[in-house]
């Protein structure tokens, strides 16, 4: 079917088409599913996008994508079919009936996630097929390769390039800015990147952001980290295993994170940043991602995929049980970090746990023989070193001018009996967080007073709300007193 | 985050946000995830999609559905904000893990599929979890009931509603409209809806389009009915069980048709219609959907669903081993079906098949004595009494003027050898049909002058097909000698 091409200035990083409504009724193609768009001999598959107005019923526009591929003359005409189905949704099939998969077939399907040519519905099969039946050993290593090759790869002249990866869950816990700082003092390589918050009141990323820019390109990144050592990024616009950002935007949708899928994704970014060595955190806990028993198995498969790919890991499990430092939010958060940087009235659980994964990094790299790690660490940060690497990864970055200001409305939860608390429940908080207007409103969140094994009089604070709507605000009250997050 | 609305005329059934990129990567959202937009207290979830030009930073653009059910003033502004998943996502979850739902979460699931609610990613979860761990008996009861109640529903004066249905899969397989006339012309009353073609070459809506509209609303539907006592109508605008059509749209990525969704998916569409007597098709063979085997299971489990909703079934197994019918391709089976009601020549297995599932129809619903139905649709057939009542209904659906002209380009494949056909593949015609241009080109597709067991001599014409381009003829042909469909 001709259309003619109307330009409309498109583009969301993919290719889409829009058509008006009476011809997708005649082509039989929906919201969402794929065309062939044709131009002198140059083919490119497109997904269609539906309007009612906007273009009268033979005209067409096209993404930027597609416009910068086949190159049109302007109100020209292009040719627009039903697009066969790629190849990769063959394979997506068979995972889906439990077939083992080979490395042509991965490679395949996850070319075909990073060229767009699967839709979220075809990925989210390919989510399932991994979920329900799971990938062995060989499976997720031709997964790890394949995600980190078809995208950015960074090098660099030394090999002491180090990282570190939490797989989260647990409220507050903003070790990454400290961890880095205390070890890029003591003179390792680490540019680290980070993500924004999925289900989480915050991720690193929209914490850091509250202080600088984090959104930046490779080169960019590789400038920064070649001034100060490290970097605190965001990792989502610089390329690296770009599959994995759109597996983990289609898992999120169920909060489904396969255990295959999970290891590919974290070793692939590391790979791609150019790690050699990398310490894996792994929270475990009631309401953390996993269990102790999980944790462990997480751990052995993380260890043989790493072997694999000769980069160096070194795996701890951590007691996740309870959210860790005091705030929770972005711009709470950071107020955490900066009192343990600059040693003035430091939450002790959030330095405890920042100066043990440091210590493991120092002494998994020998900048230290076993057992010295955590003295070199807190040293580091008691000397202040931390806090001076830190302003200047920040300055390197662009720092803010804002200050780091509370939100406009807060509120003052009181416990209305004594006792000793027994438990705080995480996932609780972080949507507590959320529906204050984290991370979006970075000033909003909750600051809690009290932890776990904590003794409580009646009428002391246990939790302070911040929001920057008084809606929002009542929201957050009533959730806490439907959930009841911390018991005595 | 406020925005302010600008009016674009954007709309495609579904609620759907145009917002800039720019301000898509500060809300951390991304094409086709859910963003909840406010205004004045009122509250609606829509699907964003994301555009570079167009729109300034902070202006947002809403389709139709958003705006009617919102109405904002125009140029006023509107907030919009991250929407939390819909309930639904966690019974889906459940059901990827394997457990029983219950008739609540059901609903629940279908519900927020017919109010797009949930994203293709998220229905493409439910096929996965119900294919992957199928549904009980209870649970397919309860889906077939969530599916129509949701949607319109027809209801007339008498109780002799009859349908039919095919689980399909049968290249040129066309013996709807033979078998409505045949059954209309009996008395039966038979307000038949078709598919369009989802895979095959064409779907009797397609077919049936060569001769006349099928696109209405139900009260058209219901007037045609009242005038003729049946239609041969497109079910794809009509409303009836609304959350199946998604279902299958998003079933077809992979071409996944788990087993219980296709009892519900059929049983609802003719409850929606007010059947109250339904005959069931299933072809087998070894490139039907079915082997037979599983078409006698398959058989049980819809009379048990049909005997829970007080429906009168009966499934009759074919044997679909090879295309019915000579033309492949809407003209080209739309003649087969005339040659049949005009008493012309017409191709033998057509017609059988048709005279066959007529008289099962009339003998359930007792139109004649058992043993006797073949006779009576013969007999209606021959006198061309199912000629006049085909007739009836094309001029009320209003027949159109254009002639069945086939395409502009044929090509007559012959045979290489002489011998007897010892099969011909279902699958790889349907393809051929597609490639020639089936179901858009109307006058596409192939005629088959031969069939299983026939024999041919060395030169003798097998095949002709039909194209509207020289370019998909001669890729036809290069997929016909890749694949060899026919073997002697």
């Amino acid at each position: 079917m001709k259309f003619k091409i109307k330009k409309l200035k498109l583009g969301a990083g993919r290719p889409i088409a829009f058509i008006h409504e009476s011809r997708a009724k005649e082509l039989n193609v929906h919201v969402g599913e794929r065309v062939q768009i044709s131009y002198r001999g140059n083919k490119i598959i497109a997904i269609v996008d539906i309007v009612r107005g906007l273009l009268k019923s033979d005209e067409i526009s096209l993404s930027e994508e597609i416009l910068s591929y086949l190159k049109p003359k302007p109100r020209d005409y292009v040719d627009v079919g039903l697009a066969l189905e790629p190849k990769s949704t063959r394979f997506i099939f068979k995972k889906l009936n439990n077939k083992q998969l080979s490395k042509n077939e991965i490679y395949s399907i996850v070319h075909d996630i990073v060229n767009n040519s699967l839709t979220e519905a075809e990925i989210a099969y390919f989510v399932s097929g991994v979920y329900e039946n799971g990938m062995s050993l060989k499976e997720t290593i031709y997964l790890t390769e394949a995600m980190f090759r078809t995208g950015k790869i960074l090098s660099w002249h030394t090999r002491e390039i180090v990282d570190k990866h939490s797989i989260g869950g647990i409220a507050g816990n903003r070790t990454t800015p400290i961890v880095v700082s205390i070890c890029a003092a003591a003179g390792l390589v680490m540019p680290k990147t980070s993500s924004r918050s999925i289900t989480s009141a915050a991720g690193t990323a929209d914490v850091i952001e509250a202080l600088t820019r984090v959104d930046f390109s490779p080169n960019e990144l590789k400038n920064i980290v070649n001034k100060t050592g490290a970097c605190l990024a965001w990792g989502g616009s610089l390329g690296f295993a770009p599959a994995d950002d759109k597996l983990i935007r289609v898992e999120r949708l169920l909060g489904l994170d396969p255990e295959s899928q999970l290891i590919a994704s974290i070793i692939a970014k590391k790979l791609a940043v150019g790690s050699k060595y990398v310490l894996i955190d792994i929270p475990y806990g009631p309401q953390a991602k996993v269990n102790k028993a999980r944790a462990i198995i997480l751990g052995k498969k993380f260890l043989a995929v790493a072997k694999h790919f000769k980069l160096k890991m070194r795996v701890v499990l951590t007691l996740g049980d309870q959210p860790i430092g005091n705030g929770i939010g972005p711009i709470l958060e950071i107020r955490d970090v900066l009192k343990v940087l600059e040693r003035e009235n430091p939450p002790k659980d959030l330095e405890k746990k920042a100066v043990f994964l440091a210590s493991q990094i120092l002494e998994m790299t020998n900048k230290c023989s076993k057992g010295q790690g955590a003295d070199i660490a807190q040293q580091i940060l008691d000397s202040k070193k931390a806090l001076k690497k830190f302003n200047e990864i920040i300055n390197a970055q662009g720092r803010k001018k804002n200050p780091l200001k509370l939100a406009r409305f807060n509120y003052n939860l009181k416990a209305n009996k004594s006792g000793k608390i027994k438990s705080i429940n995480n996932r609780v908080i972080n949507n507590l967080g959320r529906i204050l207007g984290c991370p979006i409103d970075k000033a909003s969140g909750l600051y809690l007073h009290k932890h776990v094994k904590d003794y409580v009089k009646k009428g002391e604070k246990l939790i302070t709300f911040y929001s920057e709507s008084r809606k929002k605000m009542k929201e957050a009250l009533e959730f806490y007193n439907d959930t009841k997050p911390i018991l005595f």
